[in-house]
């Protein structure tokens, strides 16, 4: 069953320009506030706390995005590692994870010494290696799918974007079954946060690894955003638009199947072929 | 003049699939690689050195993305703090930047203690407030731009992305005068990078700040897009996608024009309307 996600936008007076006038419309603007991450766990029997990140999110499945974030950072392994999750009440935008007792983090990713702003925050050869051994799935080889449903994938997500309709300003991961069925879509103005709230609602309901499912990314698909598909055990990615070089690598070196520039009457293959029937 | 970026694409096998069949191709991928940045700097007379920040791009410019980076982070206030930047003869995929010795890197805003993996890295209203202590230049009110120019500023562009025309797979960011003529372009696999590379070059070059200057990005508008913008003090940023809404409320506390769903007839402003002339 797919979820909506609240509406997060808000409205503002703009001026609307045409070759020949302008005139003041109200517009809708997909909304863009921090959330920070702040993780409490028990460390040789003392309690600790740390803010593991701040992203620049959309408001809505907070907990979620939260969630999945720890997972596909590799600071936790599985929903076990979790004992409650809260929006605070004393805080704006800021989520309160807290791991079981018995649970420790992985805090050696976030210590990197160094912050980043490009699309893309985890980093290179460095981190190929390290997924390997953070990843908790490697990917099955269950997935059968026909390109005649892989064509229909962006179809059947029209109507399911709340908050692009309204605003043009935001990126969805949706999840399908191999039938081609939509099991549950999220949106955000980062690519990574809608990936984050798409895999931490499937880690809340225990529903790790995505064995035999499909994910679509509504643009490019990156290095990092493979990165966290293969934490959660999806087995196919299929992007709207271009793969880069480390995205194409990543998902060879993973048997993981990458479709890209998909539409609906064709695309392109990069990687694992053997999943998509007849090719 | 435009400079050209190296081609930064390599060729692939892939699958074509249609409707009726499938063939072999060779297709071209936006080349997508970790950079690091080192800085090198004297602290109370003892050289210290630091890794600043790992990000994904594609390679070519990497001097320019190194001191574009720096100063949009409010790491370095001028041109005048950087003694050297080179590329490791060691280290693939390096650049180490050496401050002048009277100069004194602002690390706070690098010593956050998370990472984050949004498409926006540096966070919210905190981050609000700092660019305001951090920039170097308030912005001017000398640019005047008829929309008639603004319409034109996609069409001129279109044969200068060489990488994006390959591959489909690059952002870009374009530095245009007030008469619409294209001063400098540069594209990337993430679009801070794109821009970092962009304000690099003019900072190498001594041209800040960008008074009077327009900025075309490729995609949507976010809240750190218009911070390093802002950050270069560029008057007029003009994005072919949406605005966030932490983007127009950044931009309209620094007194930045702000256009949205840039077209061939048509655009959408949301702040700064004094610039545009006979709106």
């Amino acid at each position: 069953m797919v979820k909506t996600q609240p509406v997060s936008v808000i409205r503002r007076p703009i001026k609307r320009v045409t070759a020949t006038g302008s005139a003041e419309k109200e517009d809708f603007l997909a909304v863009e506030e921090p959330l920070e991450i702040r993780l409490a766990y028990q460390n040789s029997g003392k309690s600790e706390w740390r803010n593991i990140s701040v992203t620049m999110r959309t408001p809505g499945f907070d907990r979620e995005l939260a969630a999945g974030f720890l997972l596909t950072e590799g600071i936790i392994k599985s929903i076990n590692a979790i004992k409650n999750i809260e929006i605070s009440v004393f805080e704006e935008n800021q989520v309160l994870v807290t791991l079981s007792e018995s649970s420790e983090p992985n805090l050696n990713t976030s210590e990197r010494n160094f912050y980043t702003t490009s699309s893309c925050g985890v980093c290179g050869k460095a981190s190929i290696d390290a997924i390997k051994t953070v990843s908790s799935y490697s990917l099955q080889n269950t997935l059968e799918v026909s390109r005649e449903v892989l064509f229909t994938l962006g179809s059947r997500i029209s109507g399911q974007q709340n908050i692009f309709q309204e605003t043009g300003g935001l990126h969805a991961a949706s999840l399908f079954d191999a039938a081609g069925d939509l099991i549950n879509i999220c949106e955000d103005v980062g690519r990574h946060n809608a990936l984050d709230k798409l895999i931490g609602t499937a880690l809340l309901e225990n529903q790790l690894p995505l064995t035999s499912k499909m994910l679509l990314l509504s643009g490019r698909a990156s290095f990092e955003l493979i990165q966290k598909a293969l934490m959660a055990g999806i087995e196919l990615v299929a992007a709207i638009g271009a793969p880069s070089s480390l995205a194409v690598e990543l998902a060879e070196e993973n048997n993981m199947t990458l479709v890209g520039f998909l539409k609906n009457d064709r695309l392109n293959v990069y990687t694992g072929y053997h999943r998509i029937i007849g090719l």
